[in-house]
């Protein structure tokens, strides 16, 4: 593995850091690469109606990133559109894998409940809109150690985050690089093209035009909107306001941001359960919801009691194109993942009708057991419960959200403190080896360094005919765009950049 | 008066305000209008790094401005680069104004002295550049009312700020219309065009990519670099680094910045008097310095002692060229701007020749009398004593910086407080009366809200040759950009956006 990265970065003098520094502070708020601040950095006394702003966490360096895995990443983009949206048009196939889930989730029940009521009067809306996110990471098969893949570590299918930072965090190590505050040693590794442009700002707001476009104009005249459900309280604000900012102003479409808690009181039906927003601000105004792009409502968290239920039951029987639907959140979980990667299944090629794409889709696959009593699931439980051999693998619960995967060695010992028919609430996956390399983060105003993994996000916009949930959709707009690139300590296991284990990076390409 | 503007800006209800607010705010960091949060607002213990940001305090709503005072200070900038290059060329004429001063003002005895010597020896550059601003005030004639017109309040030669931040200001007030954040009965004065596009970002980086130009390539092979020389400490740095990407970016030319304790240090002379750059992040690497921008080295505070003069001589001695050199520094004092106004003055027209540009100037100004023994001075001297009179006057020092007006009826006792030797140190002005209007500001995360006064400032960009001291320049380039508006409360009589009296501002335009 030693030899697939250069040693990287080159250390910096106290004069380059400095400077490094104070360009890349600088540079990040001049061009909006921003957060909230958390108020474990500043004290909300501290910060009046909460207008300060911090750069987002970044790596002082791009990481190093070979070539053919970014490029493989890309090519199954859209596959992976293709994918998703069959899966999220064929009830009975996802119903079938909920459903084994139900009795143990909560949240997966609530969902499906939700979507079996609406299904019930019939869906008003036969269009779906997914903005999609599948994150991978280098893996590095000892046997071929200079033949490095992409492997899947999830697919993202709601609130798919940071498209609106990312892009520029290509554009400030490139300024880093222009001003040359990189080492001059660095220079080689910045050939032209080596740091791909980002394209997550046009391609996701050009995914929602399309959607709002396909809505077509209020049949009573009404003025249309798009709405961004957000969460009450949000420090990655800067993240949506750059999408925001682009459909306005590149699609001239107007967007209003409302709170998940307020969607019972800001938006209505109407007879045709056509959804109506009444801003506050303007309340002698009805504007016609032509999609709600969720960035909330995708938490368990978030389900804190009937009214929270009730909202999401509201908008998903309403007219507007969802982003995504009930069928489409739940298409990505990681059970849906699990099934498609376990080896041998019949699963990809019910989806994939296309050989060469469903091959492409496989090889970015880690294998992936469940810890069921079927034939896989039962060789799974003995690979997790051998010490030796658990030592290649993560338990990871089905839900969303991360924070409690079990990894390697802590993986027997935990199974035998949990009750055994909770165990299919979890799947085994094998672990994916990434090249070692390192790394400075700037996160809250302190630096920290040292080694790091890199998870390669890359974006998909996907619109297409629900169908009658016969699995016979039809994908109306299909387009991808590359990338987010998240960088954490090697030491650190799980995490989100706003939950703070983490930081925005971009690619440097190795040809290698 | 009360007829000049319609009433403006309308209450805003408390949803209204929450909407505009939590839009400003978010649309603010997104795009760089931000500064640097002083101690009072965030203590520095808890701004690691210096890394945490505020919106730029900004008025929530563009001011009302009459299109012909627009139009009227837009159409002179180009006639005042004319003047003030002509005045910084004439040495002579200059130094008889300058001398007048010197023994009641260190700080321009030291500025002359610094001249002087480098004279001794001979310029090592005969081009010079000006970015200047010029700034106004509508005035409102009580015989008149209904016929706006600007009067200059100062002439800025050196350091004139907000050019990179009062761009967004407009695109701000665009965004917050766009969105309907504005109540609807404003729509009226929204009709397109009324807020002019701001041009100071690319203005002001043309200028100093003319002077590059100008310059030339190293005569050694060297790579050449534009300085920005800049205050140890400043929170206005974005307005600054805005200006550095457009020359970066647009015009390919790198820049760096050198705090003005640094200069000694960080830059020597070579046996040609080239400036030399030695930035310490890359201690091996010589850059040739094609431009000095000075936005520092302009305030007496600055020169605290022998090391400071040292280095501004040093750059005044070099091949560099200087934006502004001293005589153009010189200039800008308001002794000279006094004696261009004072009424029947005979030196507009040895600068102006072109005699509707020397008319467009004079009808700009508002009458400026000396405070010495001339006819014009003893005018004035009655005219201050006297609190009748003095009640439309402004006594002003000739120095730089503000902070030390006396106004109107506080006139006659502040002069007899004053021993009559130092009167010479102050001009008489007559009070400019601009039409009541009111706004809101956000501030540090706090709203302000009442009667304001509004300061428009147009730039101006000239490069021109500065020939023997003999008054016979040329000018090479001469370009202006629209505009900064700044507003403070009318209960403040003083003050720039930096220490904290007023807020950026854009105009609207309004026709009557």
């Amino acid at each position: 593995m030693a030899d697939l990265y250069p040693p990287y970065p080159p250390p910096l003098s106290p004069e380059e850091e400095s400077y490094l520094l104070s360009n890349l502070k600088d540079w990040s708020i001049a061009h909006g690469l921003a957060v909230r601040p958390p108020p474990s950095y500043v004290p909300e006394a501290q910060n009046p109606g909460n207008a300060l702003a911090a750069n987002a966490p970044v790596t002082l360096f791009p990481s190093l990133f070979p070539r053919t895995c970014f490029e493989q990443a890309s090519d199954v983009a859209q596959a992976y559109n293709v994918l998703y949206s069959a899966i999220a048009c064929d009830e009975a196939w996802l119903g079938a894998v909920v459903e084994e889930l139900i009795e143990i989730d909560d949240f997966m029940a609530g969902l499906w409940k939700v979507h079996l009521k609406v299904k019930g009067e019939g869906y008003a809306q036969p269009l779906s809109l997914g903005l999609f996110r599948s994150d991978y990471m280098v893996h590095v098969d000892p046997e071929q150690p200079l033949k490095p893949t992409v492997k899947q570590v999830e697919f993202n299918t709601i609130a798919a985050s940071f498209g609106g930072l990312s892009i520029n965090v290509a554009g400030l190590h490139k300024y880093l690089q222009l001003i040359g505050a990189y080492p001059p040693s660095m220079s080689s590794l910045f050939s032209s093209g080596k740091i791909p442009e980002g394209q997550s700002v046009p391609g996701l707001a050009l995914g929602m035009a399309k959607a709002h476009e396909a809505y077509g104009p209020s049949s009573l005249g009404r003025q249309t909107c798009i709405l961004f459900l957000v969460q009450d309280t949000e420090r990655n604000v800067f993240d949506q306001r750059h999408l925001e900012y682009e459909i306005i102003e590149k699609h001239n479409i107007t967007t209003f941001r409302i709170p998940w808690t307020k969607v019972l009181q800001q938006t209505k039906l109407d007879d045709q359960r056509r959804l109506l927003y009444l801003p506050p601000q303007r309340p002698d105004q009805e504007y016609e919801v032509s999609v709600v792009y969720f960035r909330a409502g995708y938490a368990p968290s978030e389900y804190n009691g009937q009214a929270d239920w009730d909202a999401r039951l509201h908008i998903e029987r309403s007219a507007a194109i969802k982003c995504p639907n009930i069928l489409t959140h739940l298409a990505g979980t990681k059970k849906v993942q699990q099934v498609l990667a376990t080896p041998h299944s019949p699963h990809l090629s019910r989806f994939l009708k296309d050989s060469a794409e469903a091959d492409a889709v496989l090889k970015t696959f880690a294998p992936i057991y469940p810890m069921d009593k079927s034939e896989a699931g039962l060789q799974a439980r003995r690979l997790a419960s051998d010490p030796e051999s658990a030592s290649r693998y993560v338990l990871k619960p089905q839900r969303e959200g991360g924070g409690n995967n079990i990894y390697r060695k802590d993986i027997p010992d935990f199974l035998k403190s949990l009750p055994e028919q909770q165990w299919p609430a979890y799947i085994l996956m094998e672990m994916i080896e990434p090249p070692a390399q390192n790394n400075v983060v700037l996160r809250n105003g302190e630096l920290q360094d040292g080694g790091v993994i890199c998870e390669l996000g890359v974006y998909g916009a996907c619109l297409w005919r629900q169908g009658e949930g016969d699995g016979k959709g039809e994908v109306l707009y299909n387009g991808h765009a590359p990338y987010l690139l998240r960088t954490k300590g090697s030491g650190v296991s799980e995490g989100g950049v706003a939950t703070g284990y983490s930081a925005l990076d971009s690619v440097l390409l190795v040809d290698k």
